[in-house]
C-alpha cells in the first residue's frame, strides 16, 4: 500500500457487502466502493471522524441482493455518483468505462471493465489493490445467471483483467459468505476452484452454468432501485432524528451538538446522570436538569417524561452516552450531548 | 506493513471473532492470533494452500463467547500453544507474561499484558499495527463484568499499553458486531466513547460497570473448554472423512488425492462428470466410471450407489467440484479428485 494511505473495509453482515474507504491522507479526499443503503449512517460516521471528503461513491456494478447507498451519500455530502455506463442507471454523474481514470486527492483509481456477472460490472484498481466486485471472488466468481450474465464473458474478464496484474496484487472483492476478507492474484490464480490453475473456458462454464442458486431475497426492490444508484421512490429517507441536529458517531451512538441544545432548552428534556456528589463540584450542573445518577437510571426511568426528546449529559460525555442506549431501549427518544459538561463549559454556553 | 509480510484477516460470524495470520514471505513460518474451533478446517486450509508452517497459535485471552481453535490446531500441524500463564490452562506449551517476545521467522511478536475484560488478558504488538483481543475494541472496550475483570484495570492497560503506542498503529479487536475491521490508535485516543478523549477512569468506570449485558451465549461450553486450549473433553474429534485423506480446501470443496484413489478403487464409487464428448477425447476415462454430465447430475442421482462414498472426476477438477456439491447436498459422501483427469494422466497413475 502506498505509505499513510488511508484504507478501510467495511462489512454488512445482512448482505454479506464489502464497502471499501480508500483516502489520501493529505488532502483527505476521499472515494467509497460499494456503499450499503442500511449502512449509510455507519459509513456517514466514519468519514466524519477521521475528517475525509467524500468525493465519489464508486459501485461496481448495478447490485441485485443490496440496495447501494451511492444517492444517500450524495444527498448526505455532495458526492458524485460514478457506475459503468452500460448499467444504464439514472442518477449517475460519472458514467465510467473501460480505461478511464478516477481522481483521488493527488491519485489516480483505474477503471478496467470486468463483465461477465452483469454486463455493466467494472473493477477498481488502485495502486497494490484491485477491487472485483462480483466478479472475482475469493476462492469463487459471482454468479452469470441473470442480468445479461454470461459465464464465458466473466471467464476473460477475469483472465484477461484481474489476473494480469501483478501477482502480488491483493484482491478485495463486494462478498464473501465465509469470512475471508481478502485474497491475492497469486492465490486465485493458483486456488481458485472455479477459474484457477487449469481450469479451461468450458470447465468455468460448465461449473457456472450449473449452480443453479435462488434468486436473491432482495432482488425484487434492488434492482429498480439501484436502476436510480439507490434514490428511494419518494425521494423521501428517514433522518437519524426530526427534532435536532442529531448525528450517529462511529460507535453507533446518537451525539446533538451542545450549542443546539442551548439555544433550545424547552425542546428537550435535559437528564444529567452525574452522581450526585458530582452535581456539587467544579463543573457544576444545569438549572432545569432532571438528575438521576447513571447506576440508578433503569430503574428509575418513569420519572422522565416522554413527550420530550432527552438530551442526555454526564461529565465528558461517556457516561451519558451509555445512559443513551438504556433510554433508546425503553423507547424514550434520546441524544447524547456531545462532550458532556467539559465541553458546555468550554464553548461558555449558559446554565439556564 | 513490513514489506511483503503475509497478513490476513478472518471473520467467525456465528461469534463474530476475528482470527488473524501473520506470517514470515521468506521462511514461511506463520502465526495465528485467537483461532476459532469451528473454523479449524477454513484456518487449515489457508496455511496449507499459502504454503505456511504454524509455529504458534497465540490466543489474547481465555475467551468466554467461543471455543479456541488452538489444541485442534496444534494435533494437526504440531504448532505451539501460547497463551497468558495467568489464565491458568492446561495443555499450554508457551505460557506468556508481559514483556515476552514471540518468534516468527525473522521477526518477532511482543506481548503486552493489558488486563481488565479478564485478569490474563495480552495484546500482541506486530510492526505497524496491535491485536487488542478484547481490551480495546472498535469504538467499544470489553466488558468487565466477569472472569475477574475490572474496569479501572482495563482503563489503565488500554491508556498505558495501547493508547502509549505510535498514533498511526493499526488496532485489529478479536471482535466487531458492527462491520468494521480495523481501526487505530489516534482514532480510539479520539473517539473511543468509553475510553478516548477526555474519559477519566471514574468515566470509563461508571460506563463499563452500567452495561449490564447479558451472559455470552456459550459461557458455560467455552470457559471449560479453553480451561484445555480448546480440547475435546474426550479428546476426539470428527474428521473431514473416515474414508480416505479427504481435505477442505479455503474454497470449501472437499478434494481427496488422486493417488489414494487410484489405490483404493474398490473403496469409493468413481463418478465422471464431463461430457459424452469428452470421455472420448484425448485424456479418455477411467474404467468402471459411472459417467453422468454434470449438467444431467441432478436429474440422474438415483444411478449412483449410496454404499460407498463418490469420487467425483472431470477435466481440471472445476465442474467436479461443483458436483460434489451437488451430491453433498443430495446427502451423498463425496469428494473432488484433486486436479481431475489433467492430474491423474500426470501423475500417470492407472486407468483400471
Amino acid at each position: 500500500m502506498l505509505r499513510g494511505m488511508i484504507f478501510r473495509q467495511l462489512f454488512d453482515a445482512e448482505s454479506s457487502t464489502y464497502t471499501y474507504l480508500l483516502a489520501d491522507p493529505v488532502g483527505r479526499q476521499a472515494v467509497l466502493i460499494d456503499p450499503v443503503f442500511e449502512q449509510h449512517q455507519r459509513d456517514l460516521a466514519i468519514l466524519r471522524e477521521l475528517g475525509l471528503s467524500l468525493t465519489h461513491t464508486l459501485d461496481t456494478h448495478q447490485h441485485a441482493d443490496h440496495i447501494t447507498g451511492a444517492w444517500l451519500m450524495k444527498k448526505a455530502v455532495g458526492s458524485k455518483v460514478a457506475l459503468s455506463k452500460r448499467c444504464g442507471a439514472s442518477g449517475v454523474d460519472l458514467p465510467i468505462e473501460h480505461g478511464n481514470v478516477i481522481p483521488m486527492g493527488h491519485y489516480a483509481i483505474e477503471v478496467r471493465a470486468t463483465p461477465g456477472h452483469t454486463d455493466g460490472c467494472v473493477s477498481y484498481v488502485f495502486a497494490d489493490r484491485v477491487f472485483t466486485g462480483d466478479a472475482l471472488l475469493i476462492r469463487g466468481a459471482g454468479r452469470t445467471d441473470f442480468q445479461a450474465g454470461d459465464a464465458a464473458t466473466l471467464y476473460r474478464s477475469i483472465r484477461e483483467q484481474i489476473f494480469t496484474l501483478p501477482k502480488q496484487t491483493l484482491v478485495y472483492p463486494a462478498h464473501d459468505y465465509a469470512g475471508r476478507t481478502v485474497s491475492s492474484v497469486e492465490e486465485e490464480c493458483t486456488h481458485n476452484p472455479r477459474v484457477g490453475g487449469e481450469a479451461s473456458e468450458a470447465d468455468f462454464v460448465g461449473y457456472m452454468d450449473n449452480m443453479r442458486l435462488p434468486h436473491p431475497k432482495k432482488i425484487a426492490a434492488a434492482l429498480p432501485a439501484n436502476g436510480r444508484c439507490g434514490e428511494p421512490e419518494d425521494g423521501i429517507v428517514a433522518k437519524v432524528a426530526e427534532w435536532g441536529p442529531v448525528v450517529a458517531t462511529y460507535a453507533g451512538i446518537l451525539e446533538i451538538d451542545p450549542r443546539w441544545v442551548a439555544e433550545h432548552r424547552d425542546a428537550v428534556v435535559l437528564l444529567d446522570v452525574r452522581t450526585e456528589q458530582e452535581l456539587t463540584g467544579e463543573l457544576g450542573k444545569l438549572e432545569g436538569c432532571v438528575c438521576i445518577a447513571l447506576n440508578e437510571l433503569r430503574d428509575r426511568l418513569e420519572e422522565l417524561p416522554k413527550d420530550k426528546p432527552v438530551a442526555i449529559l454526564c461529565r465528558s460525555g461517556r457516561r451519558s452516552a451509555m445512559a443513551m442506549q438504556i433510554l433508546r431501549k425503553a423507547g424514550f427518544d434520546a441524544a447524547n450531548v456531545a462532550g458532556g459538561m467539559l465541553r458546555w463549559r468550554a464553548l461558555d454556553l449558559p446554565a439556564s
